[in-house]
């Protein structure tokens, strides 16, 4: 299982390569009805503004439109936090994969009707970087 | 000033229209540093995915370079939380736009290093959406 040591995040590690692992991220969250809405590619983006060298880091930020609805309707401003994202990163050879806590991040809030919803996502987003980790 | 009632975002209205407030949100990130590197139209995604009519929602994914590089130099895993949003929507003919307040969402990552990084965020995020808004 993913673990949950840090408090704001789903962390697992795997034996894949960082393409390999990405490619098995996309592949997991479609198969759960999760778009990916936006990618940052952190490296490739302080390359270009900083000069900056640093192992790859993939930032995709991904949103099941019904529970996204479900939110915001319950949580006009709650887009601030909005996309849910899920990472994958290199650091010294390990292939690292996270995503963000969303019962955690979304408590931040104070409204209890994101309570479940917020659980359902927390749930679904660590089963998919379970599978997506091969483990 | 922006409010900060609420908990997680800073938030003004303006009396410009959408379109009006997404363009001059576009101008003050850019005139203080912050590049946007994604972009969500909610009501564009919301309508295709699900066939639901909203009102106008953007979610811009702003990010200053250097201060990101500084935050992932201390805090590797902060991806997930990444990048600091601006959005602009509208509710009841009132033009909305907003912040994450990144000091408090930096609160729940627990790690003391983060702290100045998110203060000058928040500071910087806060006079990007009051100029913004024309108050």
């Amino acid at each position: 299982m993913p673990s949950t040591d840090r408090t704001y995040s789903l962390t697992t590690t795997t034996p894949l390569g960082f393409s390999d692992a990405v490619a098995r991220v996309r592949e997991e969250l479609a198969a759960d009805g999760f778009g990916v809405l936006c990618e940052i590619d952190v490296q490739a983006t302080l390359k270009a503004k900083l000069g900056v060298d640093r192992e790859p880091y993939l930032i995709l930020g991904a949103c099941n439109p019904s529970l996204a609805h479900q939110a915001l309707e319950a949580e006009p401003e709650l887009g601030v936090l909005l996309p849910c994202n899920v990472v994958v990163y290199v650091q010294g050879d390990v292939t690292h994969i996270a995503a963000v806590d969303a019962e955690r991040m979304m408590s931040i809030v104070g409204n209890p009707q994101l309570t479940p919803v917020a659980s359902v996502i927390r749930g679904r987003l660590a089963a998919v970087i379970e599978r997506a980790s091969g483990a």
